[in-house]
């Protein structure tokens, strides 16, 4: 089972790593993180780099695809090559999945023609201008083809994923490790839910701003 | 306001990223990751390396430290390098922050003795072994000492420290931004929830086999 997460120049780190750290804890999972080149690859805010260990070439045929969104998603989606790899590794993946606006990315490469899908609250119509139907839920299943909603809800997505793959126990088990067990001091985490005043300064705003 | 995040080799990235996507948003602040060798610094799993963008000395006075934990936390806490600039940097901080067992590390280094404070629900013996008093909580203040439970309760933890710092209104925007509405799939995300066969299975068992 390997699984490989995308870096591109302006990806938002959270929703890599948060899917990442329970993904990667399914016994026996080879995980891979993978870019255009090999070498830091800097995210959205500036401040931290993570290493890409693969070229996108090197790793062809992953188990799993993971892509994060971020502010420049917008950008990578349009990237020929990493359309291209995007298709060929989802070709023979098993699941194909994204965090937030990472489904912009599987939408420019085609991936969610006329399929279910989310994203960050903010880019539902950017996601619909690319073929999905956008939903409101945080974790959507539509065949293989797994999106989540913004940033932290890629956790959500790999504990879903984690029970499909390994069963109850073994997602159970990984939740249990991580303490994965929320207490926010707030309840604002979703437009429903966040103060109105809040939400209306946001509205109609784009995820590029975001970062 | 500067945020400084030390990495050491077989950190828990999760640890340290959760904390840091929703700091690193408050308006004003900059966040450097910091070691005691600038470059790439290798994850617990293996298969992800974050880059250090500083040395330790480099930033002596950051007003935020915040320390992950790890499976090999209980070797970085004895190192005499990492223990003076815990010292140093603690000695000016306005808050000194840990996720998991990265309580461990600011222990050995003298700064929970006799405070109240948390850590992975595996380790509250060796944080109590450090002088610290564990305490089953999520997030634990203690003055300007603030330790997080597991992997990831960084994130509510910062979302706490949003609070205090930019007041209510801000941490509950990046609360939104970040759409950090929990809703894992099952309910085991600690000892007192999880399926009692399978804290069994773990109670017992040491923290530096959790990577």
């Amino acid at each position: 089972m390997q699984i490989a997460v995308l870096l591109y120049p302006g990806f938002t780190t959270l929703d890599a790593v948060g899917a990442y750290e329970l993904l990667a804890r399914l016994p026996g999972a080879e995980t891979v993180f993978v870019a255009k080149e090999a070498g830091p690859v800097r995210n959205d805010q500036g401040s931290l780099a993570l290493v890409a260990d693969k070229t996108l070439a090197e790793v062809p045929r992953p188990d799993i695809v993971l892509v994060p969104g971020g502010p420049d998603a917008r950008t990578a989606k349009d990237d020929p090559e990493i359309q291209n790899w995007l298709r060929t590794a989802d070709a023979t993946s098993t699941w194909t999945t994204s965090v937030c606006t990472g489904s912009l990315l599987l939408g420019a490469a085609g991936l969610l023609t006329g399929r279910r899908a989310t994203t960050h609250w903010l880019a539902y119509e950017e996601l619909s201008a690319l073929g999905a139907e956008p939903t409101g839920e945080r974790v959507v299943f539509d065949g293989k083809y797994v999106t989540a909603a913004g940033v932290s809800s890629g956790i959500d997505m790999a504990l879903h994923l984690l029970g499909r793959i390994g069963g109850d126990a073994t997602a159970q088990t990984i939740q249990l490790l991580t303490e994965y067990d929320p207490q926010p001091p707030y309840d604002a985490g979703s437009p429903e839910k966040a103060p109105a005043e809040i939400v209306a300064q946001w509205r109609g705003r784009s995820t590029d701003e975001l970062g």
